[in-house]
Formats: structure tokens, C-alpha cells, sequence
């Protein structure tokens, strides 16, 4: 080439030049100077910044991949001298997060896994052997009796939508039970597989951000367990006021059994034991139906978090020149995520139903309800405040699992500010992916979860309250013969 | 070129160095060596495994095409030493699957194609003078006479959602006989065109993926077949009950026909031979009524099997690098199944429509029933039975369709990890194509059987079902003058 | 290049077989050998054939630039020697379908356009002087008249969803009328710019090709014009026997007018002339009624035949290599029928929602009066042979509007077996093109014409009428003093 | 290179030529030749004079970066010598056409930002310290003073779908209020980003063009105050002569105040001053209800302007070849007015929702009111008119908010329309942006503002009236104790 380079690329050049018309270059010089000089503008100073720190942080992750021990300090983060990174690590896995939740989840014999609060998802595991799989399996047969009760009861009166109450809400305790046995089998598993995504995923970049999510989750669950705690009070308040005005004995505390195990007393007589043992159920029972669309929530915190972290990273990035390969990797993790979703989908979406119909079927129960006149303010206060929760709570899973959706969406936003030079094949195919993929909880591939079924799902109701208003006549269904529960 | 090689290409790597800009190439070089390692890791050993296995696979294949005639065992699988591989292909052709049920509809005076049961979809045939045919057409002839006494009926009595059952009923199946005629007619052709296909699509990797698809048919026709007797063995205790209840002549016989046949004596008295042939009718009808769900199942476990071959195929060199002619193939393979799957719709589309609007009017009609006392035991435990069989066949019918749909959108998950290296024009032509072609059957068009469709049915059903309950009168569907069918 | 071309070639050859993996190349030649038999024996000897056929048909239209006059032979189309075109393009156009169809039309006082049978679109035009406009103008004020009675009578009677009628039914004539009178100012251009699309097409191969979009409309006119003649004579009929029945004066005829333009005699006493005006004004009223479903219909068929005659073309050369050039010819006459759709759309969208909600409010009010017992064996006839007239137009309308979608979207079959050589950035472009544009008539943009309209419209139809049944009361719909129509 | 040049570049163009089969060359060569005669023919006197068009309108904006002080002469525009620019921007800008609009509400105690008829943006700004920001402030006291009273009397008396009127009607503008207190204090950043996107889109090529966006707006504002100022003054009317019919006291105008004010006199006795402060309450409250439809539409105008005025770029070079920078840059450009888009969503979006919750609630009211036989003539007028008003706003709100999406899509016609040679990369991503982007103002995400929505409200509210109108019976409430509002 020695002796021939000069010429050759000034050849080179000028033919590539003139390939083109006169006009077409001309404004072609015109809009790419306008162009840089906006972008350079903008981009330059920002650009130096950005790429300084993602050095800083590139730097611990490159030497990540041999250790494999970590230590969690989740309220403390010590930096010690040398940065060993187990301490960056210690927070914002989701494992960590769920832990607690999991162990209330346990006391209330659900998901019988050994290890949730261990600080690797590798500790967890599941035995049919273990006590805690045997305290499931003991609530469940002693559900699953109680259901037996419910059901004989309501075939042997007459059959309304308003009767069947008990029926389903036994029954979709009872489903959860199981299908969170099940789960329990597949969660060591399923944490393995969340715990490689969010290796792989780019870091947080502050502590904060590392804690965020465990925060989120942690009140989610707090909140919903203290309101449901106000709600099975009110709800007992209201029903021993229910008890002394039906008044069938004389003991008021037989009378507050008789009236919320009704079940149980439409085939033997009256004993304390039954007595405690169907106020330990319902007691139980009334945690599991709460702790269902917790769940929900939860896990659908946990995804949405992954998404918003890779979206956080895209977003530093965003409108800055990055390399095919950033782009690549970028589409690997947020293939990931998805296949995670799929997989928590699989795993929580029967769950997911049944949270569903249920808050859908009691929202019409109580609406139907609220036509009639309350017999008393204990009532009036229990049933508004019950209605509330209700609905408040519906709107929280409803609203949290479409914010998977959300932000598997956003993702698209910062993928459209990648400047003309940046657009590769890369870049293109994930914007594709993320445009034709549809990544969300659902209630077994039959509805997916998103803002739109929200909107949906209220119409009905709104439909449904209509209708009732415009026929509606006093049904009396406050009246001392019915059934009642939790 | 032997005279300036080495400087040639130092020089061409060198310029395509410099080309990029140094934090790019940084930035590359680091993204890339990360990236490779974690493939290389996780591929290479099974690349090696799945290499050898694909060479095995392929090598046989290679040599198919000559060779026409095929050997059929489909229980023992004997392999002759040299490998006559006519064995291998004796499974998971559709057309022998189906052979057994078409062979049961035809004793049932349904698609009289003759050779169902040969092992070479090529010696099937439809001829007008076959004694099938003929046995057909007579029964066609006699269903429209049965029809019309139904409908003389029916027009002379005030017209009700309730009262036009046996005109929906015998109407459909006089419908499906007469469009089953039709398809024997097809049937060869499709046929060949289906095996065809088959012979396209990579072969199934063991002899229990061959079978499993028969093996399922075969399933679904016994199940099928089994709850459709009991069914009509219930009907007949609760009409025989309902014929003594309601005690019109002395001659418990002659009651029973009476009433299970009243379109035939509304017109004339009463004579044994005319009520054996609407016994006949009766038995046929029920026969047909169950077979055309059980039909569209199969036909739709025969396209999704299809669905699954592809993409066992292409799940087992998932991640890999694969050459672009592979996908290439892979792609032309899945645009014959679709074709396949727009022929079979065209060809049964009909019947699907009349199979989903029939399941939709009977689950409305049993509903409404319902709400009504019933008169006796046996009566409630025929009612009870009936709903749930039909329930449970309409929510087989539709999952088992969509299932077709689903199955051919799983094919994407695939697609979306082809590695970057290997993402060509093909795969990106072939993930287009999956993406946006609608792949299902459908209900003339009008409605594709996605398990969306099963959502939006089951909320019309439950709309309606919650509308009767809020407006219920006793409107007593069970008098004496009631109209019976089947 | 001459003292060094072999070595050079070889060299990149080698370079190029380098560079590829060892497994990559292995595999890339057992798949494509396989490919490409299977390849050429299907299509060699059928591209021989196809390509001698284009090449023949190339020829003619090579030339047809430059000649602006067309001869319309309509029946007899006689070759001269030497081949004279202007006979190849006398049938096939829509300009000339649809000549008689608006001639028609003209003598009810629509769509005033000069030159309707023209053989040349040019020959179009419209003008306020003219006397078929002054007609027109005429009729519009004539109808308002009648509009204002009806309104006057309706207003001053109880409102009910039946009683609403008759203004329903004239004020939709009236409104068509006006939109029809704008139509004909924009027809000549629309006529223009449709004729440039046809002339841009590929041309029909046959002479029985050409003459079908005219014998469709023709059928589709004619079947539609008898129907509705046959309806009027019978609502005639049944009027009468109505007349006598009511029997408020001695004189059938005068009872006759009484009943059928109540909202006339409403206002003023009984008049022969009034009488005549009445009946002239209900002939005229029906005709423009069923006019405009027909005319959504033939504009329908003439863009689906559009489209399937690039469809026809497309799949002469389906799955055969094609120039870039091709696809692009064929993307281009795609858009130009797109866009032709639109303009038409853009013409007629109001016709077709005032067509659409026409039907389903008449379908309603008829299911309605279905319920009720007929006062005669005459009402009972024209009841059901309206009810099914219009049931049975509802649909033609829909289905002949839907297949334009349908057609729209069946050029993406063709697409997708372009081969893997030819697949080039046109094609790519014409493929996206089709699926993401959703070409279909539509009503005002509020809802595009598919087949899927066709089962929501549906399934609101049969969810009003189970509401009805559900709470019928007999409402007396037949009495006397009801209001009549047409 | 001196030595081989022409050898080398026959010898490549010999081998180009060479690798293509002779069929498809020869193919190429007819289509290529046909085409390019008639674009050729269309294209280049248009483009000759577009071009010069361009090359006009292009110099001005390239030097238009540095300046940045404008001057507003909105109804005339001199042009000084020399052409200073300042004055072509004086007119188009959202911020100057919205000026007097937010002035008008900020007299309504809505919006208090300083500044609002400022020539540029930078000069807004929002203090809490400011005296609209007190009057603000004050009025929403007041309101919620007003609403307490409201809610005290609605819990007090059996609840209806009727009677949560006034409760809806103030607790909507209460939220109202404190949104656009909320927005007001993002205001001044909005209008900030809104100019810079102005600043960077094509210029309008006309002062009539420039002025048509703040035509349009205060055109929509004069109607609307004015419609609502007839609508206000005929309630009045109605009141008195309901107050006079109802005749609680001797005093007319008390018996007017007590009847509008019945919240407030529910709790205290009459007195001047409280039935003066309830006057003022209606009357803002009455506008502020008006107002909130308005601003959604003004905003929608704002936007869908923005996409019209790229929109009009792009027709102007419709079909022509354009470079790539040129597509870059509306690319850039349309992207801008998307994310503009999204931050007015954002900020505006519970308006949005309130507003169209609003309207349809009190469609149905009314409608279910329209069953009823009104009181007086009075009544009936302004029934009917205050129906029509608000169809009429809820349709034009509709049909306004659903041009923004309409107008985004337009963009993909003129992309269609790229001519092959000029299709690059830019252009498809461009393309590919418009088709998967859903571009549209929101309510709160849970549903888009198309012209599909609109299709489905009216289903909705016909659905609703026509089960109304089935089960009519007269509900009496137009009686004297009925609550009344403004």
C-alpha cells in the first residue's frame, strides 16, 4: 500500500462524493452541521460527566465474576479499606426483600420454604419433611373440612349470588393453600434463576436506589397487614353487635360463635373447641385472602424494580453515542427480565386469578349490599370502611401489577433518543422486541395486567351498580338468617 | 496479491481501528470479552453434545426423499438392521392419528371418505356411489325430515328463548352433517397436503414424541365418547322419571316416547315403529351434536402438535449459532404449517362457528334452567351432570383451539435468542412473520379462538347469568307441556 | 486487472470460505443443497410458462402510454388485426359498472352527475343548471317538508323508542340525499383519480376477468331492487288490510292514505293531491333508503375487485424470483389503491354510518315488534319478509364492506413466499406496508368495516334481544293509532 | 491509481452486471424504465419549483439560532427592511394564542401564574406569594366549604344515582381546581419546552398559517363562555320559575336562593349574605365546570397544530427525493412533539379524566331525566338546551383531544409516499416510530383519546338509555324537594 495509499483515498473519496447529486448534498451539509452543532451542544459536557462515572463503575463489575460468597448487611453498608463488593451487594436483591414477608407468609402456613430469610437464594429449599410443610398440610386438611361444612350448608338453602359468599371465599383460601405449596416446591429455583438475572443486571448506582425496592415492599406489606388487622376488628365489633341484636341465646359470646361459624353449627351443637377451632380458621383464612393480592403486589414490585433498574441505566445513558455492544448486552438482561416474568407468570398465575375474580366477585357482593339500609352505625362503619379496603386494595394490585407493564414499555422511550449514528441492528432489534413483546402478569394468559383492564374491569362494575340501582328493591339481606363470614 | 498481502491487510485492520473512536472501542472491547465469556461458558459443551446429535439426526434425513412407500407399526416399532427408516415414519402423521375417529363418525353416517384407516394418506378417496356415502345421504334425508316436524312444532307454539332448542339442536346437526359431506370431499386432498407438510418438518427426536400426538386424539375421542353415553344414559332415567311424573297414558314405554320425541306425535298418533326411528334420531343426533366439538378439538391437537415439532426443533438449538439456511428452512417449514392451518380453517370453519354458538345457547338456555326447582332427584342429578359436561366440553373446546394460536406465537420465544453473531435477514424475516400473521382457527373469520375469546365468553356468560339472577321469576320450564330434546 | 485477476479471485474466495466457522459452513451446504432441489423442481417448469405468459403480456401495455381514447364494447369485444388496445380496456373499469347503477339512482333524485354512461370518465360532470340537479334540489325541499310533518306529530306525542321512527327514517333519507348532492360534485374527480389507479394496474388476463366487478354490481343492483320492491308491494298490501281493519272512514282508499301518511293529515285535512304527494314521497323515501346500503355495497366490490386484481397478478408469480423492480411497481399501484380507498372513504364515510346505524336501530325496533302477536296472517308475511329482507341486507352490507379489508390484507399471503434471494428492502417495505395499514371503509373513522364489526354488531343485536325476552310485556305495538312508515 | 482505472471500473461494472441472471435484468430494465417515466414526468417541475421553495424559506432559519428576543405584534406584522425575524415569529406560538384564555380563568381563580400574556415564555412565572395565587387559594377554601355542605346534605337523605349530583358536580371542580393549582406551578417549565419545540420545527410558510392555532383557540374559548354564559342565564330562568311553582316563602328571589342554594340553608336559616356567597360559589363553580372541557380541548388544538405544521413540511415534499439529514431532522422533530405531548399528558391528564367522567355522568342524569314530563315550558327549554350543550361539548372535547392522535398518524401517509431511492434507514425508523407509538392525550393512561373512544361512549350511553327506556317508569323528579344545582 506504500506506494499507492494518497492517491487511492483521495480517488476514493472524491468518487464517493460525486456519487451523490448536487442538491442532496448540498442540503445534506446544511441539516448535518445544523444537527451537531444542537447535539454537540447538549451532549458534550453531560457526555464527559457520564462517561467518567460509568468508568468508576464499570471498573468493580469487570472483576466480579469469580467470587461467589456475599454478605448481607441490609441496614449497614461498611465499605471496607480495599472494597470487597460483597458489600455493594448486600441490598436490592429481591430474594432479601421477600424475605420477611415470606417468614409472616410461613406463620400463617403458607409457602413452606426453609431459608427465606437466608442471605443467598442458594440456602433456600423445600421438604415434605419439614415442619413447617407439615403445618401446611394440617391447615390445609382442617380447610379443606371447613370448606366441606360451607358447602353443605349453602347446597341445602337456597342458592343466590349473595349465598354463595362463604363457598368462594373458602374455596379460593383453600386454592391458594395449594398452589402455594406448589410454589413453595419451585421457589428455590425460581430465586436462583431472579438472583442471575440481577447479577447480570447493570448496578444500582447508589445505595438508596439498592434499597428501594426491599423499602417499597416492606410498606406494601405492613400497610396491608395493619389494615386488614383494622378490618377483621371492625369486622368482629360489628358482628358481636350483629350477635346481641339477633340474640338467639343468652351468652353473647355463644351468640358471636353461632352468628361467624355458622357453618360449623348447622351440623353439631354448640362447643367451645369448634368454637376456637372455626375462629382459628377464619382468623386464617382472613390473612390468606389478604395476603394473596399481597403477594401480587409484591412480586409484581420486585419485576417492575428489575425493569426500572436496566431503565434507570438506559436513561444515563440516553442520547449519548454507545457501542453495539452496549446496546447488545442492554437487550440480553432486558430478555432476561422478561423470561423472568414469564416465569413468575407461570409460577403466581393462577394465584393472580383467583385475586381477581375474588375482589371483582366481593366489590358486587357489598355493592349490592350498600343498596340496603344498615341495621346499625357499628355496621354502617365496618361495611363502608370493609367497601374501601375492598376497593382500595383491588385498585393496589390492579395498579402495581400493570406497573410491570409500564415499565417494560418506558424502556421504548430512551430507545428512540438513540442518535442516527448509534442506530445498529442492535438497537433495532430491541426496540422491536420491546415494541412486539407483551410483558405483564396475567390470570393464566386469559387477561393480561395492565392499565387498560383496570379501566375495563371498574366499567364493569360501574355497569353492573347501574343496573342494580335502577331495579333495585330491598333485598333485606342484613336479615338474622343469613349467613356471614370471617 | 502475493506481493503486498501481509502490509495490505496490517493496514486495512489498522484503518478500521482508527475509524472508531477510542472510548467506543474501550467500551467494545470491554462489553465484548464480558459477553463471550458467559456464552462461551454456558454453550460450549452442550453446543458440542447437540452438535453430534444434530449430525445424527440430519444424516438419515438426507437420504428420505427417493423412497415413497410407508410401513405402518404403530404399536411395536421394529428396527430392521440397515435402517429402513419407512419405521421412523410410521408415528405422528396426523392422518393415522385421526384414522380410528373418522372411522367412529362414519358408522355415525358422518364424512364417508373411504381408506381412513390405510397407512398412506394417498389411498383416501370419496366417491358419491360409496355404500358410506349412501348410508349418508339417507341420513341427511331423514334428519331434515326430522327438522322439519320440529319446526312445524315450534312455529305452532308461542316462541320463547326456551322453546326454540330443538330446532338450535336438530338444525345444527343437519348443518354439520351436510358441511361433513362436504369436507369428505376435501378430505384426500387435504390430507395429502397435510402429509406433505409433515414430511417437511424435522423429525421427532424419539418414538414417544411420535406417539404422543395419537396417543392424545385417541384420548380425547375415548373421554369424549364415554361422558356423552353417560350423559345420554342419564337423560333417559330422568326422561323416563319425567314421563312417569307427568303420566299421560298408562304404557310407561309409550310415555317415554311421547315425550322424548313430541315433534313426531304432534303430528300423528302414536305408532312403535315411528318411535323407533325417532330413537334412532335421537341417539344419532346426540352422537353428531358431541362429535363436531370433538372434531374441532382434534383437528386443533393435530396443527398445535404440529406448532410443537417446529418448535422442539428449534428449542433444542436455542442460543446457538445456527447457519442462515438453517433458519431459513425452519422459516418455509412454519409458513407450510400456517398455510396448513388456513386450509383446515377454511375447511372447518363452519363447524367450529356452529360448535361454539350451539355450546354458547345451551350453557345460556341450561342457566336460565337453573334458577328453576327441579322436579325430582333424578332430574337434579341429570341437570347437574349435563351443565358441567357441557361446561366443561365448551371450556375444552376453546382451550384446546387456542392452543393452536399459542403454540405458534411460543415460537418467538426461540427467535428472541438467537445470538447476535447469528442474527440474520432470514431470522429477522421469520420473527416478523410470527409477530404479525394471526395464526389460529377461527369461527368463520368473524372470531379467532384465542384465549382471549374464552375470557370475553365467559364474562357474556356470567353477564347473563347475573342479569337472570337479579330479574328471577319462577318461570317453570319443567310443566308437562314442555318440549324434550334428545 | 489483467495481470493479476485469477489470483486476486481466488485469494477472496478463500478469504470469504475462512471466515466462516467449520460447523457454520457444514451445515449451510447440506440445508441449502436440500433448499434449492426442492426449489427448482417445483418451479422451473412452471416460471418457463409464467415467464413466456408476462413477457406476451408485458408487450401491450409497454406501448399504452402514449393513446388517450377508449371504445367500450361492453358485450362484444372484436380483435382487430394488429391489436388494437383501446378494446382490452372497454370492460373492467368502474366508471362504467357502475353507469347504469347511477342512472338509476338518477331517476330517484340522487347523485345529479352528467355523463354517468359515458364511456370516459373525462365526460363527467356536474353543474347546478342542470335539470337532473333542479330535480334534485327539488326532491330535498319536497322531503324537508315531509321531514318537518313527521317531526311535528312525533313531538307532540309521548317519545318512545319506537315512536321515533318515522323521523329516523326520514331524516336519514333527507340526510343522504344532501351528502349524495355533495358526492356529486367531487364524483368526476373521484372517477378521474380511480380511472389513473386502473390504468396503473396490472392488466386482467382474460376477457371473463374484466367483466366480473360490472356483473357483480349489476347482480347486486338487481337482486337488491327487486327485494325492495317486493317489500314495498307487500307492506302495501299489509297496509291496506291494516287500513280496513282500523277502519276510521268509509273509503278504503282514503283509509289507506290516512294510515300511511298520518304525519300529513296530522296537520291538515284529507286531500287527493296531499295523498299523491304522500305516496310519491314514501316510494321515493323507500327506494333511497335501500339505495344507500346498495351503494356502500357496489363501491365495496369495486375497490375489493381493485385489489384483486394486483392479488390475481401477485399470485401469477407467487413464490417466483422477481426484480426489485417488481415489488416496487406492485407496492406502488398497493398505495394507489390505498390511498383511492381513502378518498372514497372520505366521500361516503357518512353514507356508511347513516347506512349502518339505519340497519341496526331498524333491526331493533323490528326484533321489538317481534314479539308481539300479529293483528293478520298479511302483517305476520310482510313482518318476517321484512325482518329477514333487512336482516339479510344488514349483512350483505357488512360482508360486501368488509371484504375490502379482507382483500387488503390477502396480498400479505403473497409476500410471504417471496423466496429467500429475492427478499430485497421493497419487498421488506411492501410487506409492512400491508400489515401495519388498516385499509377498510369505515364509518366516519369511528369504526373500520372488518369482520369483526360484523360479530360485535351482531352480538349486540342478540344481547338486545335477550334483554327484551327476558322482561317482555306485551306492549300493543299493532294498535291503531300507532304511527306507519314507507 | 492513475495506471488501472478505467480497466478496473469496466471490469467491476462488467461483474455487477454479470451476477444477476438474465431474466431478472431484463425484467428490471422495463420496470425501471416504466417508472422512472412517470415520475419524471409528475416530479420535476413540481420539485423545480419546490426546490426553489426550500432554498426561500431555508436561508432565514439557518441564521435564525443566535437571536433570542421576540417581538409579539399578533394582529399586524411589519417587515422592517432587511428583514429582522422577530417579527415572523411573532404569531403561532401555544404560548401567545393561550395567553387571554388562561387570563379569563385566572379572573375564575384558576391557573395563577404571572405572566401569562407575556410575548415570550421565559417571563412566566408562579409565586405562592402572588394575589392570584391568594384569590386562588381563598376560592378553593370556599369551594371546599361549599362541598361539605353539599356532602352533609347528600349523606342526610337516601342516596341515588340522581342525588349525588351536586356532590359530584363540586367535588369535580374542587379537584379541578386544585390540579390547575398544581399545573399552574409547572407552567412556566411546560411552556418553556413547548417554545423550544416550536423554535425547532419547520416554519410556517405563511402569516395565515402562523395565525390559524390562535383563531382556532379563542374561537373555541368566545363559543364556549358564550354557550355556557345562555346555558347559566336559562338555568336562572328556570329556577325562578321552579321557585315560583314550588312557592316556599312570599319573597321570590329568597325562594330562588333557597331552592340553588338548598346545601347551605339545609343547615342554617336564610340570611342575605350566605344565599349572595352561594351565588358566587354557582356562578364559579358553573365556569370552572366549563372551563376544565375547554382547556382540554385548547391544549388538544395546541398539540395536533404542532403535528399539523410537520405534517405540512412534509406534504410539501411529498414524493421527492430527499436526503437522509432531511428525514433525520423531522424524525428529531416529531419526536420532540411526542415527548412534548407525554409532559402535557402528564400535567393535564386528571383533568382530562374528570372532565370526561363528568360529562358522561351527567349525560346519563340527564337522560334519565329526559323520561320525565317536565313542570313547565321554562323547564323544558332549558332542559333541552343544557342537554344539547352538553353532548355537543363532551363530542367536541372528544372529537378535539382525538385530532392530536389523528394528526400523528397522518404523518404516515407523506412516508408512504418516500420514493424508492431516497428509502434509508432514517426513513424507516421514522416510519416504524409513527406506526408503534401511540400518540394521544390520556386519562391517567387507562384510556387513549381516538375517535374509537368516542364510538364507545356512545355505545355506551345508548346501551344505557335503551334499558332506560325498557324499564321506564316515571320517577317523579322534577318534585319540589329535589336537590338543584347551577
Amino acid at each position: 500500500m506504500k506506494f499507492l495509499p494518497a492517491k487511492l483515498e483521495r480517488k476514493f473519496r472524491r468518487l464517493k462524493k460525486h456519487s451523490r447529486s448536487s442538491l442532496t448534498r448540498k442540503l445534506d451539509v446544511m441539516h448535518e452541521s445544523a444537527r451537531k452543532k444542537v447535539i454537540e451542544e447538549n451532549c458534550d459536557a453531560y457526555k464527559n460527566q457520564k462517561h467518567s462515572e460509568y468508568e468508576c463503575r464499570k471498573r468493580p463489575t469487570s472483576s466480579k465474576a469469580p467470587s461467589s460468597i456475599f454478605v448481607s448487611n441490609r441496614n449497614i453498608s461498611i465499605e471496607f479499606p480495599g472494597g470487597t463488593r460483597e458489600t455493594f451487594l448486600s441490598e436490592g436483591s429481591f430474594h432479601q426483600a421477600v424475605g420477611r414477608v415470606l417468614l409472616v407468609a410461613e406463620f400463617f402456613a403458607m409457602m413452606p420454604v426453609k431459608g427465606v430469610t437466608a442471605k443467598h437464594p442458594g440456602d433456600l429449599s423445600f421438604s415434605w419433611r419439614n415442619v413447617r410443610t407439615c403445618f401446611c398440610l394440617v391447615f390445609i386438611a382442617s380447610s379443606l373440612a371447613n370448606f366441606g361444612l360451607s358447602l353443605f350448608k349453602v347446597l341445602n338453602n337456597p342458592i343466590s349470588f349473595n349465598s354463595v359468599k362463604p363457598i368462594i371465599f373458602r374455596g379460593s383460601v383453600l386454592l391458594v393453600l395449594i398452589v402455594a405449596l406448589r410454589l413453595a416446591q419451585q421457589w428455590p429455583t425460581l430465586m436462583m434463576y431472579w438472583h442471575e438475572v440481577e447479577q447480570g443486571l447493570p448496578q444500582y448506582p447508589s445505595q438508596v436506589g439498592k434499597g428501594q425496592m426491599g423499602h417499597t415492599i416492606r410498606m406494601v406489606m405492613l400497610v396491608g397487614m395493619m389494615l386488614s388487622f383494622a378490618e377483621h376488628l371492625l369486622s368482629m365489633i360489628s358482628a358481636i353487635h350483629y350477635a346481641r341484636y339477633c340474640n338467639s341465646t343468652s351468652d353473647p359470646i355463644k351468640n358471636y360463635f353461632l352468628r361467624t361459624n355458622d357453618e360449623i353449627f348447622y351440623v353439631t351443637s354448640y362447643s367451645t373447641a369448634l368454637a376456637l377451632w372455626g375462629k382459628f380458621q377464619n382468623v386464617y383464612s382472613t390473612f390468606i385472602w389478604n395476603y394473596m393480592d399481597m403477594f401480587v403486589m409484591i412480586v409484581s414490585i420486585g419485576l417492575a424494580a428489575k425493569f426500572r433498574q436496566l431503565n434507570n441505566d438506559l436513561r444515563n445513558f440516553k442520547g449519548m453515542h454507545m457501542a453495539p455492544s452496549y446496546w447488545s448486552e442492554r437487550r440480553i438482561q432486558y430478555r432476561n427480565i422478561c423470561v423472568l416474568c414469564d416465569k413468575m407468570d407461570d409460577a403466581i398465575s393462577l394465584i393472580t386469578m383467583v385475586s381477581f375474580s375474588n375482589n371483582l366477585y366481593f366489590i358486587c357482593v357489598q355493592l349490592l349490599r350498600s343498596l340496603n339500609t344498615m341495621p346499625s352505625v357499628a355496621h354502617a362503619v365496618y361495611f363502608y370502611f370493609s367497601l374501601i379496603f375492598l376497593i382500595g386494595r383491588t385498585l393496589a394490585v390492579s395498579l402495581y401489577s400493570a406497573s410491570v407493564h409500564d415499565e417494560s414499555r418506558l424502556t421504548l422511550r430512551y430507545l428512540r433518543c438513540v442518535p442516527k449514528d448509534s442506530w445498529c441492528p442492535e438497537v433495532k432489534r430491541f426496540s422491536e422486541e420491546v415494541i412486539n413483546d407483551e410483558v405483564a402478569l396475567s390470570g393464566m394468559k386469559f387477561f393480561h395486567l395492565t392499565r387498560k383492564l383496570v379501566l375495563s374491569v371498574a366499567g364493569t362494575i360501574v355497569t353492573y351498580e347501574l343496573v342494580l340501582i335502577q331495579f333495585h328493591e330491598d333485598n333485606d339481606l342484613w336479615d338474622c338468617n343469613q349467613s356471614y363470614y370471617s
